[in-house]
């Protein structure tokens, strides 16, 4: 059987899921890596699903009162120094620019000695330090309040391992910063914000995810409260696909960011942080694809429907491409899940059987092959991603032109729906309830082979606990991670049902816990 | 008289312009200096014009078949001194990455002398060379091209003297590449983006420039052409507001950037690259400011209508407030300049008369003020920024609201039109042509005081020249900086007139160009 992807999910009944993971990435041309150890070079359809992503992302942040600002990339090590001052878990793993100038010397290329900074500058690796200090000269007054401020920008983190999309050295996000006049709004916003990325995941990417509350030792460094949306992927494992901080008043004391208060007294503000990246597309992979390649949600998909010219270099094909120009133009005119539709004319100099396979691996949600015979009888012939085969077959249906453009909204709002419906579906029949201790946990999660990146599909486990904290929660985390395990996120929104015991205490359990393996 | 701004471009008689521009960026907010030497902060009505700059151009270099990428923010040493080695005017002003990791020593953060990086990383000042290595892999065969990229990002490039959005040690661009498979096809890229350039300051920026070629000692290091389009600021001098280069196959064979052709054999790529930056928001400043703050074209103004309720703690504000509401959102729905018409309900907690001035100042192109008696006469008080003023008195107009709805959208085109039109007139009414020999050019631009950021306005000389070329040419440019000058464009679309002797070596011309002080 013909596939489009090199590297199938499992292969001789073993999983197979990392190198099919890097097939996807490759094969569907989403990124590759680059000569600059642990940065990623994002190519055109991998950065037009980021497109997508900003553009949904951005409108919903701007609808809730957010405004877009620029801050610089670089950050005074002073400014960090305080920081670390601050905050007991901080990170150490950044680029460092101590040099402004190039030479000449003994022939070759060297930083200028002369042109050596009296202090370092940091690439920024999350920008609370210079956006706080911003902060600190805009606000004044409580009418300042609440300053609601986000920004798109490249960060940088030195990694050791890193893998495309989901751990590199550069990527790109958003990062909101706020400030608020009390704890309740702060907050609040922090809430919001979870929502809005959980809304947004689900609606836009397709992706069903958990929000919750991270336990402590999970937190942001210097965050009174770390929330996060936790994302299924096919082999089981979570991945951390957004994070909202409530911050307290920890950075605004550092930051010395305060108000005036109606009183005329002076306080400190509340903060909250968040951001998605990047590693959002490495997610979109891992739900949706399959061995074919990737399966682009239509929501984010930069071209919705693509449409291929079966040309022979005969007299013939002026036709066919007249019928296929007059078809994308009449489909770019249709509105689908409230956007014009995107189409693209694939008329690239190559077969059009490899076009065909090149979109079925890039996972263009609607793929229509046109040739004489569709001409003549005023068809289009098409095949649907989200259910390309019947059973090995390739599936493409033929329908009347017109129906199919008057058909083409619902077609890919029902694509983008049942994508996600195929989610939701291995998310909840995944997640066990029953595990009553920790031995039936180490049980679970036991075996799967020695090879980390392609261990056996395992889902996740929610469980009752206690919430401890100190050297108690410590211990907790030491036994899981003997079993490369985390806690995930502690979920909003629980009942009130009497939970039983903790799995790891065995003392009176106060909330459920989501633990898995993790990306 | 009240001003909405602090500082006027003449004060005494004298011109004052280089103070009125930071007080437009200041006052108006849109950025503002940052604690790292040379980088700015982008404030949100600020980054909100770069955000339609973005769009507008985006789409355009879209509809002309260009993807968008990312490609990495550093860029190997080596990389850099590969294109040093290939190019003489190289400059070597970087932010040079050292070290990946920051260590506790003796109490303070610094960068860890273990984590020194075998080989320094520069902050990409221009891709040419990190997207040239990517080229040379992506491209195989003729099939592969032309090859038409454009990233969005950030650069660095170290400056010892800034000016907010003028020039900044790091800013933002687009950065377009492009690799054919001839000369001639190319070139047409070259010029192709030149136009689009050139349109889209016009229509787009309400900036009237000339489109023309930099004469060879103004060339990117490299470049066999450079292309510029040059706008005037109402001091006179000329800004630079894009570049698009040729650059022959020196680059691609520096990084040995070939294709197979239809023959079967291997050749060198002819490439371009060409860009502009957030440099257009100080020539949207210096082009369309006056002594009230900037005046926005409604083009790519993140507000086009901002709506004052006139509030004042009495019960009739709840009127006031539904009504403002109710127009907002009739006016949201309408179209203009090809888009829904931005509007803002201004209701922060400040005096009404503050956010008149707050909105004059940031150039909102129609201010809208609705008190008690607008709502019950069901009209529209309204301020058009572009005609401000009657005299030193504010105008302002009463419309019925209805009309006032039905006429928005042309009265947004309408300013738009203006706004460019009074430039055009400026530009056009400054460009002097009767300037037959070199003292003639002396004469016209000595004088105008010692402080070259506040010249007495000298408009730019249209001139004939022979295009010298070596040391010939050397001498022209020695000449023309003593007078603070340089040699803008020589524009395309010339005429076949005969056009005299050249201004600097008195033999017969060959071409005219524009002479001019810039920033």
């Amino acid at each position: 059987m013909q596939r489009a992807l090199t590297t199938p999910r499992e292969a001789n009944g073993k999983s197979n899921f990392a190198e099919w993971y890097q097939a996807v990435v490759r094969e569907a041309e989403l990124a590759e890596s680059s000569p600059v150890r642990g940065s990623m070079i994002i190519k055109p359809w991998g950065y037009g699903i980021w497109e997508q992503i900003q553009r949904e992302l951005d409108r919903r942040i701007k609808e809730t009162g957010h405004d877009n600002c620029y801050f610089p990339l670089f950050i005074p090590l002073s400014f960090i120094a305080r920081e670390a001052k601050h905050v007991e878990g901080f990170a150490k793993e950044m680029a460092i620019v101590t040099h402004h100038r190039l030479k000449m010397s003994g022939g070759s290329l060297v930083p200028d000695p002369d042109a050596r900074l009296e202090e370092p500058l940091v690439v920024r690796p999350t920008s609370e330090t210079i956006i706080g200090d911003a902060f600190s000269r805009w606000i004044k007054s409580h009418r300042d309040l609440p300053l609601l401020i986000n920004q798109w920008a490249n960060v940088v983190r030195w990694e050791m391992r890193t893998r495309l999309f989901l751990r590199t050295s550069e990527f790109l996000w958003q990062e909101g910063h706020t400030a608020h006049a009390d704890a309740a709004e702060a907050m609040a916003e922090s809430l919001k914000i979870l929502e809005l990325y959980r809304e947004f995941a689900e609606t836009v990417l397709a992706m069903p995810v958990i929000a919750g509350e991270k336990p402590a030792n999970e937190r942001f460094p210097g965050a009174a409260n770390t929330y996060s949306i936790e994302a299924m992927m096919q082999d089981g494992k979570a991945l951390q696909a957004g994070t909202s901080h409530y911050l307290g008043t920890h950075f605004a004391e550092a930051q010395n960011i305060r108000f005036q208060n109606e009183a005329g007294e002076f306080a400190l503000c509340h903060t909250t942080s968040w951001g998605v990246s990047t590693r959002l597309i490495g997610g979109v992979i891992m739900v949706h694809g399959d061995d074919d390649g990737l399966r682009v949600p239509p929501a984010i998909a930069p071209r919705q429907i693509v449409i291929v010219p079966m040309l022979r270099n005969k007299p013939e094909d002026a036709n066919v491409l007249g019928y296929c120009e007059a078809l994308s133009h009449a489909l770019s005119r249709q509105t689908a899940l409230g956007d014009r539709i995107r189409v693209q004319l694939d008329t690239k100099d190559i077969k059009s059987a490899d076009k065909r396979w090149n979109w079925v691996r890039r996972g263009a949600p609607i793929i229509i092959e046109i040739g004489p015979r569709d001409v003549a009888n005023e068809q289009v012939t098409f095949m649907r991603r989200d259910r390309l085969r019947d059973g090995d077959k390739i599936q493409s249906a033929s329908v009347p032109r017109d129906r199919f453009i008057a058909e083409a909204p619902q077609m890919l709002d029902d694509i983008q729906i049942r994508l996600f419906s195929e989610a939701r579906t291995r998310l909840d029949s995944n997640i066990r309830s029953d595990v009553r201790d920790f031995d039936q946990l180490a049980e679970y999660f036991s075996g799967g082979g020695d090879d980390e990146d392609n261990a056996e599909f395992r889902g996740w486990v929610r469980a009752p606990w206690s919430q401890p904290s100190g050297t108690a929660l410590d211990d907790v985390d030491a036994r899981l991670k003997k079993l490369k395990l985390t806690i995930r996120n502690a979920p909003v929104r629980q009942g009130e049902a009497d939970l039983g015991k903790c799995i790891f205490t065995g003392q009176r359990a106060v909330q459920e816990i989501l633990i898995a393996r993790s990306y």
